[in-house]
């Protein structure tokens, strides 16, 4: 099933920083082959990896990152991740030029769109356009996780202080 | 929360027809605001169509789809669709140079990449690499519902009668 594609590897190394958390560098071989990551349970797949982040400067705050696509060399146009925040998490407050859908598989939480905060259970679909300000919290008992797909090659986040608009 | 980006809209509508089904013309006007689709039980969400087809040619049988994200002007590089296949469905064989991320929610299916065929349960996501021959199929009772994501601008898919490596 293997299938590197050399040409496209070295663009797909160009992608900024993952939105509200640290760059997801990529480590490991460059590999764009076929592959599917089981499901074990628990919100975990097996060959992926669950990256945890302490808060380090007030921005955000317990949440874990596993990427399903985009640290491994594939050259599709997106990143595929699974975003959990536990309860009293939320991400930086922050806004950039690259879009974010966020599709609800675990638990419910909170999306900051612009100037409105919006709830979100199971499958609820969020769409969050270029430069608007943007936050996701857990304000509930149990674990809020999602899927957050983003453009392979995107801006850096900038973090807000105070919303100005949406 | 409209925000309105007609630089980019026109590349969006630059996009080839969706891997094996037609292509999801866009009728509506296009908008890259924020949005959220609510899920409404029953794997379908306000505000997003379902969309049936019928076989023509034999290629594929007893598929929906529902455009997530894709139709409506977003700037993203990609789509998200949900793709729903009845019991004895299947999708056409066939292969391309963009890559399909599939993400099973809905009971389990089949997917056949290259020489190989793989079940697919809950959550279990595959990376199908460019230019690999596929196939989805539910050869079970239930339905086998998935979110199918793929680059926003991508190829037209050509069929395939026989696998001939991978």
């Amino acid at each position: 099933m293997k299938r590197a594609n050399p040409s496209n590897t070295k663009k797909n190394s160009e992608h900024a920083p993952s939105c509200d958390w640290r760059s997801p560098r990529n480590k490991g071989a460059r590999d764009d082959s076929n592959r599917i990551y089981r499901y074990k349970g628990n919100f975990r797949w097996s060959g992926v990896k669950t990256e945890k982040y302490k808060q380090k400067d007030g921005g955000w705050s317990a949440i874990s990152r596993n990427v399903l696509i985009g640290n491994q060399g594939e050259t599709c146009k997106f990143h595929l991740r699974y975003f959990e925040i536990e309860p009293d998490g939320y991400s930086s407050l922050e806004r950039h030029r690259h879009e974010h859908v966020v599709v609800c598989i675990r638990g419910k939480g909170k999306i900051r769109i612009g100037e409105k905060t919006y709830s979100l259970n199971y499958l609820d679909t969020a769409y969050v356009a270029p430069d608007t300000v943007h936050q996701l919290a857990n304000p509930y008992d149990e674990p809020f996780g999602f899927f957050c797909i983003v453009n392979a090659k995107r801006d850096r986040p900038k973090p807000v202080k105070k919303i100005s608009g949406s």
